[in-house]
């Protein structure tokens, strides 16, 4: 190969322009040229390419986002709309993609694979909800934007009356609320997988009170099984009209300046892909495993559902003494 | 006065521990004790007192929140619950408080004047809404806890399909949003001074669609008009089923350690404050004007309703653009 | 006026892209363009300019450094480079400039003044030197950095066997060293405008030994008698071959995303610079006096010397105990 | 086992109190007693225990250094003091120890086992020196604590006549330079495994130059040679007289509130060596490989020098470029 491209798609993960720019450097130091396809596979549809130098990519890894931005497409999964964009990249010389991004973008790569054109995925995504991979991009700025609010949190007066609600990401993976529920020692942790009620968590905080701690603090992720607004309504309706305060951090939870984790997870990643794209190992995503990384079949990774960490849902019970 | 008392009340804010800390080692340094009195005016009630040492008081500066924690004390607002206060403070050998905290605390501290024991106020309040002083205790760390949230969600893909709303602390006032929505460069500021309508706020998006801006974020004070909440219902309902994700930074903003501007006014405030004790300066709150301190008597600070600055309201107009 | 120009001059302070964007957006407002003066003087003297748009400025203020770069330039401060960036700017259609930087910046403006082109000076440095103003653009950032490394350093194991040396910015000025030095809690504080001797600090250890407290933290202004290095050194000298801990923070507190205080700090002045330059209010700087913007004639701040703070002096000493 | 004991030993790391946290908690949680030892092996020869209950442990995983001190004692390594130490610890009724700590208190860990004291270590050290574990315990805040000086440092203003020296922790080991040097893009890392020369480090600085990079930024280890104060005065010794700006970043990478990452490791490490030590697998330091625990003998873990990461020295070339 010659020309390569690569391409940030799905939600933004911190650590995605370090990714960006370990394939740069990568590709360069063997001799190969990277385009950059803007905005996901909906600017491989509009022929939105710009050659990426090295001096382009200088600096960028220390900023949130991805300078190539992402983007949903819809057109994409047309049959029309996929044809169209292999076409523009097969138009254009690039001869392999590396996708930087979640469990969709792994599908398009799959499809552009199977299609006949090379691609390998980086897993970019601050749920950490993909299989073959310890850690995904993002997880750890986002776990310590998290943690940062619940030390914060923990600053305000002590109230045997008052309870916080802290609301996280995770639509299907309590990973996000667990390891930071861990972290920070959030007395209640509720993650998607395991549904509980507004009863066991009100019998919880009456346990805690008779424990003598002095703060009750319940992280939930959005995905969880009853929702954050619901138990805050609930607390609030109970006899003791206990006062319960809410904080959703919302999209906060995407940005900021990626974690030196993260940026290096990011560059072995991304340079592993480049190896792997040049090399010939493709349709595979990259992961890390241990301090290695490892080459994992797209159908390994796109057919499986991560589990929460067994070791993780003990170790919140226990924390949360 | 051979011993000196000091309290903190009402809403927590970062550097109120850097008041202690100075209110301490400057009666030290003047030989004067003093005594803590924990949880506000329901621990004079309570004969909630510990004395504090140089040693007691150091390494906290750096910590949010309060060592002597705070509550409000609907029971010193009756006559029994004053005497009974005013008689513990007496027996216990304490000539006069160092109240730190917002209005309400104030208030008490006025009472207290009143009846004959002397007081010196300093001001504490993340919502900067107190006349008399340019800045309180509390308002430089919240703002810049809200800065770095608005500066993380610009971090996340540009899309001329969404907004961004930030529901920030404020039922009064609207300093706290304007200075972090101009340092954060926010599109659209909305105060509690000046309400608005959904329809204002949908307009302004579409103009700033037309200017280019690649994003379209909100700040909203929570006791504006509209709520963050229904400007996001609103949005949803439009027949663009626009999106916007919604932001609420709850009591994360009470917390966080105290930066070094807060912790500076803090000495330089609590400090202040014992001098004019100690020299019959009562009945007064210790405020910052430029960068020295002003002794403004408690009926001056508590009459006043303090307006938003006209230079920040001019400024939040331009810096949107 | 139709054009204006804006340039960043002499050491980089945090905030000055925020007063960069305030200048190019309070200039749309009023109709006006504003073109980018790179490298300072120096870019004034090649002719390297760039017109500015409210695009263009969108998002730099929560960079550190400055878009426009700064640079210090010789060649201006003889007659044929004057000549030279007096012709560049004149021909490029500038009609006047705002510059914003330390001393050296504001002297060369004063002598474009002088040669009857008009300029307006903003105050950016982080070593707080500058009369005129409370504070100037970058200070707060400044003061935060130094005060997250004593609050660290602070973290580390006591031992009474132990000493930490911090050197900090402050060739002339001990403002930096004060005030995070009182944020801080530092034992000793070394400025430049009160020289000392070792044995005065190693006279101070043995006291705060006394006194029983865990740790001994000196921070040292870089321009201060004795240096850094050389207390590090007679401490390890001593026959107790006590053990000193370094710290040169340098450069390290150039840098960083501006705080909140200095983007609030930076969009007034910097919108205030444009105010007065429009209205033929020229030969001056925007300084900051309480929350107002204050107007003060170049010769007055120039002819200058900022003594240290007489509070700050007294605190240091106080806060120490 | 009814009562277990722990300690932290040697050089402070960010997160040793989230380890803390875990073991009284999971001891707690199967129905055992801890007692903390203060001050290392020196507070076992003096006797200088306290229990630590749920509450004692609560809130404290987000403060730097350790509650219960550090020490290094070279009694404990006399036959006398050692016995002294053993003495006192069964007297008291603990029958088992979590040492918390680098090499150096891992070594007397082994000492104990061997003389039939059942002890478990966990690895603690910023450096990231040991073998067995994928990470010590601090290993992840003091990356970031360097990256942050790294990212500051590269936000002044860019000029060809200027290189940045910036000195981090590592005696014998890379690790520290090689992963923060990376994932802030220096231009050269050196390290204590591979030394260089000064002619070698000037020559990179020359094709920096040619390949039009805006900075020059050096991380040099503590143990590296040449000394980063050796580059400096070499590169202002050249013909040209090139500035080199230097950082000491020293204690300040001990400190700070530990990482998202540092507290979950330090919770897993601190929960399994309870488990580890109560089941009766002793004479193991608990380290973490992947996303699980491993025990690991202590004669393993001594006799094994860690080499650099080939992976990262590699990629530290690439991203140089």
């Amino acid at each position: 190969m010659k020309t390569i491209g690569v391409l940030t798609s799905g939600g933004d993960a911190p650590g995605m322009n370090a990714a960006i720019r370990a394939v740069v450097r990568t590709a360069l130091a063997r001799g190969v040229e990277t385009v950059g396809i803007r905005r996901g596979y909906a600017g491989m549809i509009a022929a939105d390419f710009e050659p990426l130098s090295s001096r382009s990519v200088g600096g960028i890894a220390r900023w949130g986002g991805t300078i190539l931005q992402t983007a949903r497409s819809l057109e994409f999964q047309t049959p029309e709309g996929f044809q169209e964009a292999l076409e523009n990249i097969r138009s254009y010389g690039i001869e392999g993609v590396v996708v930087i991004g979640g469990d969709g973008s792994l599908n398009g790569a799959r499809a552009l694979q199977n299609a006949g054109f090379p691609t390998v995925g980086v897993p970019g995504s601050i749920d950490n909800d993909l299989c073959g991979t310890d850690m995904a991009i993002g997880v750890d700025t986002a776990t310590n934007t998290i943690l940062e609010a619940i030390d914060k949190v923990k600053d305000t007066a002590s109230s045997h009356e008052r309870a916080f609600l802290i609301e996280v990401m995770g639509r299907r993976s309590g990973y996000l609320a667990l390891a930071a529920g861990i972290a920070g020692g959030a007395e209640v942790i509720i993650v998607p997988e395991y549904p509980t009620s507004i009863d066991q968590i009100l019998a919880e905080m009456r346990a805690t009170r008779v424990r003598g701690k002095p703060h009750f603090i319940v992280i939930v992720a959005e995905g969880a099984t009853p929702k954050a607004m619901e138990i805050r309504e609930a607390m609030s309706a109970t006899k003791t009209g206990f006062d319960a305060r809410l904080t959703v951090l919302g999209h906060v939870q995407r940005g900021g300046s990626p974690s030196a984790a993260d940026r290096l997870l990011a560059t072995k990643l991304g340079s592993a892909a480049v190896d792997a794209l040049l090399e010939g190992k493709t349709g595979v995503m990259v992961g890390i495993q241990g301090t290695q990384t490892a080459l994992v079949p797209y159908d390994e990774v796109l057919a499986c559902v991560r589990p929460p960490e067994e070791e993780l849902l003990r170790l919140g019970t226990i924390i949360g003494l």
